[in-house]
């Protein structure tokens, strides 16, 4: 195992730094230029075991998630990154090439956000784990899970569930064709925060409510209804599946509504967008799914209730 | 295991917050009121089995310790701890009323540094964790390690070694007289972050480099030497020691040069600083234990070098 002060030289070495930071990596800690609006502020870990397995990503898509999965965070409130320190937990068995790799993939994920790695930490554990803390500017106006109202429509970015389906197929559970696998492991593996599409979102008037779907639609849209105080109805039919979805799941929706990790964003709006306008203003594709209501409930319209994981959890809570 | 939602939930609960926050934990970034200077920005880990064991220290102060050695940080940059966010990796066997414990000292911890936690994020993994990012307010000059320079006379705060012992004598390696047990397991289990000393230090001109004492003297002090390129020379007569170290190490000084985990500042300051006076400034014992000479080399004057723990690899690096 390669020593831990070699390890954060490495991280430091030659980090390309924007004008927002005065001192990077090396010391005890960063400086910053003073912000000029509000600031954003969130911290996600991925675990080996947990939300990772070695056998398949490569270092590099490793490094690159563990931003990715954190500028998500960033997007959903519709800021722009500017900072991050990243804390790597290290483990037996792992090699310097590995960290260089890993490294690699985080700066060039760093690099593609315009955002300054201004620091790390490496500790010894059992497990590897890396925990990233983001800093960003906020918009004018900030994308909050509390701002839905009675009447929003309800829309998400992108296609929902492939990441879901992508985990399943790499851990054995389910079984695809060669010409769809790729896409869905990928979608997995490599995730995108939609950073531009929630900017944009976030110049919207009045200021959209919106979150990002990390645990799943079902449970992700059930923080925006209990912040706001408020009941939603999806339109099962109305999710947004790929091509690669409908190949493996037919017409099975429990990954759609239930499975996480697609990172794409969901927002409730006031009445009247279409998607084509939407989808043009925020150069991704958007699809309405359903609508805010009165109550606390959510219901699914159209869809199998019994197949749906997580249904009961939810319908629980609400 | 308690869910992970219900442990968010609970870290969230009636956090107080000061109006440099905008809004805490519970949406997908806190929002932080604009800062008016520079920041600072760092993270640290607690790992189990690596920085602690649960036989020896309370739930509350473990969660105190977690937020300190990061606020150690902020205190030897003399910045001001402005926000954290809290990542916990949680493993089997640990109940709900643990991680309420250790929230109760993080919170108590964080009261009196004065510094919101507004976020947090919990992970499962097969060993406890305690990762914290924080973000603070720098001031009008920052404590650098690269602003030594030769002339320079060089200060710690506190006494050293004692955590060091501490942690011996809770591994059982060195046996000690129950009446200074507690203090030196003490210094180890909750250490006090030199936060008020760090602020005041930072109003000195010129502005004294420093670094917080978490790998030991020596090798915090070679990092001051690297980033400075200077050279120094230590006077081992003149550490300052604790009488319940002397007790239990009589005159060898090895944990007092190699030990980590004091979380006391060292600074470098222009010389013709009597130590009663920066002793009252910074409002904590200071001692002046060695100064800045030309070169890269760290020599350390009246001791017997082979007795020291870690000499001959800082030797190497110098």
């Amino acid at each position: 195992m390669p020593g831990e002060f070699e390890l954060i030289a490495r991280l430091a070495e030659r980090l390309p730094l924007s004008r927002r930071t005065i001192l990077g990596a090396g010391d005890d800690c960063a400086i910053l230029a003073p912000s000029r609006g509000p600031g954003l502020f969130t911290i996600d870990s991925v675990v080996e075991g947990v939300h990772f397995d070695l056998r398949w990503s490569t270092p590099e898509a490793l490094g690159a998630r563990a931003l990715a999965v954190n500028l998500s965070d960033i997007a959903a409130m519709g800021g722009r990154p500017r900072a991050c320190v990243v804390n790597v937990a290290i483990r037996r068995g792992l090699t310097a090439a590995f960290f260089d790799r890993l490294y690699a993939g985080l700066k060039s994920e760093a690099r593609a956000a315009r955002i300054d790695v201004v620091g790390g930490n490496i500790t010894r554990a059992r497990e590897l784990a890396i925990t990233i803390a983001v800093l960003g500017d906020a918009g004018a106006q900030v994308l909050r899970r509390d701002a839905a109202r009675i009447g929003d429509e309800i829309f998400v970015t992108g296609t929902l569930g492939d990441a879901a389906v992508g985990w399943r197929i790499l851990s054995g559970k389910i079984r695809a064709p060669q010409a769809v696998r790729k896409f869905l492991v990928g979608r997995f593996i490599r995730p995108t925060a939609r950073l531009m599409a929630g900017e944009r979102l976030a110049s919207i008037r009045p200021v959209p409510a919106a979150i990002d779907i990390s645990d799943g639609v079902m449970q992700d849209l059930g923080h925006i209804l209990e912040r706001s105080g408020v009941g939603a109805e999806l339109d099962a039919r109305a999710l947004p599946l790929s091509p690669a979805y409908r190949a493996v799941m037919g017409g099975d929706l429990s990954l759609a509504l239930g499975g996480g990790e697609d990172y794409e964003l969901l927002f409730c709006i006031r009445p009247g967008y279409r998607e084509s306008v939407l989808a043009r203003r925020l150069r991704v594709g958007v699809h309405r799914i359903g609508r805010i209501v009165r109550g606390k409930r959510l219901r699914i319209l159209g869809a199998d209730a019994p197949r749906i994981a997580g249904f009961d959890q939810l319908r629980a809570r609400a």
